[in-house]
């Protein structure tokens, strides 16, 4: 049923697939179910696309009867499928979902077919694919793109993440208090500031024995991981596509939370051992980071996946959780923050600086990561190739003192002989370095450009609602609002402030700790290579004393 | 004078300086003065043009008028000026030597003038170098040149080293003994077969202290160093010139000796510092094998070389050495071999088995070369630039961590930034590196390089003396030769290969010690490169300890 909407902001198209609507003009909406933050509907110039939902308000039915357009779907979701308009197909829609994670017949589904399969049903995960293989850090450096908006197709990225997170509803007071909450995420003053009250029961989680699994007699196979949480210990079996479907709930429910990046999908090689080697080691630092946040680790859909080992209650867990309706702007509802005013000007100072710093670390993140992949390349190739070049001749060298007939066995032609050797041996430690140094701090670097590009979206979120703010406190100084509605966002920005300190604490105290350990592990690896290096030449060196 | 001469053998020429002769066939000789074994004359078929001296013998004067070609010459020498035939131009003719070497105003002349004038004065160092800088283990490894053949100019180096080197004429018989013969140098049998008698008063010698000086008030600049026998323990001081001009005397002179290269001329740069240190290591290398040789220590242009102080002496001794008769051919009647008889088949088989050893080794060193070439550039510009861009990124990371306001000057921004100075101090040390030790062996593979080399030559030469043995030998048993002569023959070509058997004999000897030590310091060094490379990073490690 298609419903008449007034616009309380005006809103100018930037694309085809919008329309342009002003303030006070009446719409009509063929949709109430914002997706993403956007509706469908008609000015009334009679141009139809979308709109922020957040710019109007619905004031009642309309008469006519629904636009033929919404017939025209031709699979999957029957919502909003007009040509060009491809928004919800990105969307995991409760149906997609269920169809996807529930059907006992898809339960075991491997990845080749989310990754194969093109149809309807599958799109959302195609989509989230495209978002989620931009390259970072695992190629060549490459750009931080924002991980953030993998919920919205390409096209509708550079909309403010402002308008996609919710953010904008919840400050212009259109997130209505609900009935019962259940959850209940506190900020507290710390030393430094705003930060999450730690979770109660803090426990950890180790991610092992990647294994190689087949079903359909052996046309299907995937990897399993042992997943055990510490405070049960307790291990549950769970595949790439679980941890994929619950990072897609969180994407749904913490948009102002910076979620860590779960390592990329990929479609080929993916029995490799390099690659099931690397997917893992970014799963467990994944994991890591989930188990410290203390919002995050006390997500029920985040127990569940650790916890659950059985079949029907998994599903049910999935469900429940799928139709949990603190998300996006809603979950802002579940915030309890101090009883105590911040300056919002000494704030935005101090998220410039913020900004500032998040700009100058990607940057070095990225160029720490450039360095760090050119110099493993170097190891497994030049360094490598180097020494076993020098490694073979010496060993023609020994051999052409062999064909001298009175020195043909003598020490001096055994101990270059061994010095080839050595020099291949070491060749090979150089190619294999990388494995205990460099691919493990690149791991790290690629989970921190994912959690600097969220900070990017949040920091203009909040910027989106501090612009807001300072919009409708001229409304109330020129009397077109009254001055308890200012009051009012004010407080609710105020409590996103209070969310993205915390979120701002959480991610330096993990930062100094991470860093640290990174530098750590990197510096004793290295210090452990070329001692062993000079360790084999010195053996190799004895070989001469005794000539 | 013209000359009338009767062919001994046929001769077949094989380009259009040189004329084709017949046995018994008679010729006008232009000059009885053979030029590195060849003459310059006319065949019975009115061609005229060059052909080996030690094939044909003279029979008396020829009435005819000398030819007309003689007088185009238009400077310098006036002999055998004809168009096209410049080997006599690439010769050290006794008339360049002096003006080169004793007028006391080119005493000092400065290695441009060497280098830079094109008159036909100098041609003879122009020629010389032409063959001395072809490049051997310089750049990047490269072809073994034949060195020896520097005496003759390039278009005639396709000729057997058995015609240039003198030893066909001492095997046919043409070298006469002379009436006082001062020099004698024995060949005794040793434990390995025949060998040098060791000189009697050994001696080493160091190359200090380069040092730049100028004169003409600093128009002219040129390197001195000190050389300091230790026989005397007292100091000369030499000019490369004065090196380049004694390596001429020994060219001359030792055509049967395996004479060490001295370092390559080099037109610019001389005066850069690593070219300074190049040189300087080389011309020690080259003294050390002059000292250790039997025959070289002792001959009396190296002791004057090295023991002469006073200015006057030294043209004096100098003109002494360029007048030595005992030269090329010559210097075989100066050998004193054991009275032992050789089977001169098993020498044969010795040699080729010698000459499968000198080839297997050339092509080695040739790839070790190559190998520690590419090695020391990775050194210089890869691993250290990797290294560097580390250390940029560990900086860069630093400053970014000093943006947040709490921990802007935390032990950890220090320690990462101390990291960004140890890679940088890392990545200079893989670039200093190679002075220590990969251009150490490239200087004693270029030695070697050069050695190997003279070996080809000394092998064909060798080889050369069986097949005109056999010749010989052959013609006896028809009747054509007497009985005695084929003894004589044979005679001399047993003394030849007492002479190459002890070269090898020195050649192996001083391959092993000095083999072991290029190892030992290698691997030393790079054993204490490792090491240090691991202390840096250890030191480096112990700041985040503190943390």
């Amino acid at each position: 049923m298609s419903l008449r909407a007034r616009v309380l902001y005006p809103f100018q198209s930037e694309n085809t697939q919008e329309i342009s609507i002003q303030e006070d003009e009446e719409l009509v909406v063929f949709d109430n179910n914002p997706k993403d933050g956007w509706l469908f509907g008609e000015n009334s110039q009679g141009h139809r696309g979308i709109f922020p939902a957040s710019y109007v308000e619905i004031i009642g039915a309309h008469s006519e009867s629904e636009p033929t357009v919404c017939t025209l779907g031709s699979g999957g979701s029957p919502h909003f499928t007009a040509a060009g308009y491809t928004l919800i197909r990105a969307l995991p829609t409760s149906e997609d979902g269920q169809s996807s994670w529930d059907d006992p017949d898809t339960w075991y589904d491997s990845l080749e077919q989310e990754v194969d399969r093109s149809d309807g049903q599958s799109s959302y995960n195609n989509q989230a694919d495209l978002t989620r293989n931009k390259p970072y850090l695992d190629n060549h450096g490459g750009s931080s793109i924002s991980h953030k908006g993998s919920m919205v197709s390409k096209n509708l990225n550079r909309f403010s993440s402002f308008v996609r997170s919710g953010v904008e509803a919840f400050i212009l007071g259109n997130v209505p208090m609900m009935a019962k909450i259940a959850e209940s995420y506190m900020i507290e003053m710390g030393p430094r500031g705003p930060q999450w009250k730690e979770n109660p029961h803090p426990f950890t989680c180790t991610i092992e024995d990647p294994t190689k699994q087949t079903k359909f007699k052996g046309m299907k196979s995937f990897i399993s991981y042992r997943v055990t949480p510490s405070h049960t210990g307790r291990p549950v079996y769970r595949r790439y596509k679980h941890f994929d479907w619950l990072y897609n709930r969180l994407l749904q429910k913490f948009t102002i939370i910076c979620l860590p990046h779960l390592p990329e999908k990929q479609a080929t090689g993916r029995f490799e051992e390099d690659f099931i080697e690397k997917r893992q080691r970014r799963l467990i630092l994944w994991m890591d980071h989930m188990t410290s946040h203390p919002v995050l680790s006390q997500y029920e859909g985040f127990q569940h996946f650790l916890l659950c080992t059985d079949h029907r209650q998994w599903k049910l867990g999935k469900r429940r959780a799928e139709r949990d309706e603190l998300v996006g702007a809603h979950f802002m509802l579940t915030l309890q923050v101090p009883d105590q005013h911040q300056d919002l000007q000494e704030v935005e100072e101090q998220l410039n600086m913020f900004k500032a710093f998040v700009k100058k670390m990607d940057d070095s993140v990225m160029h720490l990561g450039q360095a760090a992949t050119e110099m493993a390349h170097k190891h497994k190739a030049t360094f490598c190739r180097d020494f076993q070049r020098l490694g073979s001749a010496f060993q023609s060298m020994s051999h052409a003192f062999a064909l001298d007939p009175p020195n043909r066995l003598t020490a001096l032609n055994k101990a270059i002989a061994h010095t080839g050797c050595t020099c291949h041996v070491i060749g090979k430690m150089f190619s294999e370095q990388p494995k205990y140094d460099l691919f493990l701090m690149l791991d790290k670097l690629s989970l921190y450009q994912g959690l600097l590009g969220n900070f990017k979206d949040m920091i203009q979120q909040q910027k989106g609602a501090f612009a807001k703010l300072k919009e409708t406190q001229q409304m109330s100084d020129e009397g077109r609002t009254e001055r308890e509605e200012v009051d009012r966002m004010q407080k609710r920005s105020q409590m996103l402030c209070f969310a993205l300190q915390a979120e701002m604490d959480h991610f330096h105290r993990r930062r100094v700790g991470d860093f640290q350990g990174m530098m750590q592990a990197y510096l004793r690896q290295q210090v452990s290579f070329y001692r062993r290096v000079s360790e084999q030449l010195e053996s190799t060196l004895l070989m001469y004393d005794y000539l």
